[in-house]
């Protein structure tokens, strides 16, 4: 029996990746006329995975890394303008406002009523709280957890400072590496609510044989899982 | 009667303001030839205050207001490679490691054992956590709050999911601002550790008619001051 429900933020209360995306599509085509878009994606993808233990998750990390990799792309004739425009292009996704996905303004405030509802988001702090408050959705959760790193021990660590049992607690998410898998191993359960575009870091796959966990197109099918759970 | 002790991190626990100093000494040196030291730092703390709501505090935003206020100090004329280095000189900044203030190895521990210990320190949640991590300091404290603005609705927050009265309160720091202000305004009291650099968004002045308040020049005088108020 779920009694707690853990909701992530990002791609599963409001959009996030598909605002990431029109920024490499920005930065593929400011690199156009120096490289293919997929030498460009390659180049700051790595970029990103060697500076992710120093920057962790986040806009500003990103926005680092793409001017590194365009400066290591151009063998360092890109100009200061060209350069400008990236930071312009990251200040943009960090004042972007807040897009609820479907079903959310409903489904929200409905299952706060039958459930202890937390927010369990990593990046930024700043403007994972920035987001937060302009969702308008911060009252129907009884705690927001901002880390920096979605795995096992974080779980642990969020469940045992409120209370949680494993065995009754459910996570909704996006992410099938940060939201699902580490509490199906900590023995909760796991409603995927897979959006348009995951990034490559976030990919990964859930054994057949995992009985807590479910699948979902839209966010309106959510009350009726977790009953079913 | 003080049951509980608030600790800030950073400048207080261990060296800060002087790893940002050193990097400005060195920003200053990149952009000599187009300026006097004096204006570099006012366009540069002019374009960090201006991007403090959409940033918030930490190392990445710094680099990030570091590049932007290259371009514009040079009206676009800097080179790709100059902006390599401060992208290089904020990665050491992130990367440097944690050197404990004198007297913080005896005072933490014994402070802990006669009272519950709490860590709370703004800033970039990735490398606040790192830096406390890397101090081996955690394990005195009873929790660890990193949040994104040190004001007196974060204090109370704070307090109220640790069920601490304010009274029995004292918050410890080098910061006037954030670590002293906001803790007396909720009745609580607060024991200030200059520390020899104070950014200028930190600087400010406690009341001389404030009883709770408390001055001293080393953290080994801090045993007999809190058992004082």
């Amino acid at each position: 029996m779920i009694k707690i429900i853990g909701f992530d933020a990002d791609d599963t209360l409001w959009h996030n990746e598909s605002i990431f995306e029109h920024a490499h599509v920005a930065y593929r085509q400011l690199l156009a006329h120096y490289h293919p878009a997929a030498e460009v994606d390659r180049v700051l993808y790595a970029t990103e995975m060697r500076n992710l233990g120093l920057y962790g998750y986040g806009v500003k990390g990103f926005m680092l890394s793409c001017v590194e990799a365009a400066i290591e792309l151009t063998k360092g004739t890109i100009s200061a303008q060209e350069i400008r425009e990236i930071l312009a292009t990251g200040q943009r996704m960090l004042a972007h406002p807040v897009e609820l996905l479907p079903g959310v303004t409903e489904v929200v405030p409905g299952l706060a009523r039958d459930y202890r509802l937390l927010l369990i988001t990593k990046g930024d702090l700043h403007h994972q709280e920035k987001k937060i408050t302009e969702s308008g959705l911060a009252a129907h959760f009884s705690a927001i957890e901002i880390v920096s790193e979605k795995d096992g021990p974080a779980y642990d660590r969020v469940l045992r400072r409120h209370g949680v049992a494993p065995h009754e607690f459910a996570m909704v998410g996006n992410s099938l590496k940060s939201d699902i898998l580490p509490v199906l191993g900590l023995g909760g359960a796991g409603v995927h609510v897979p959006y348009h575009i995951t990034w490559a870091h976030e990919r990964a796959e859930v054994p057949a044989t995992e009985k807590r966990f479910r699948r979902i197109e839209r966010l309106a099918e959510l009350p009726s899982v977790i009953s079913s759970l």
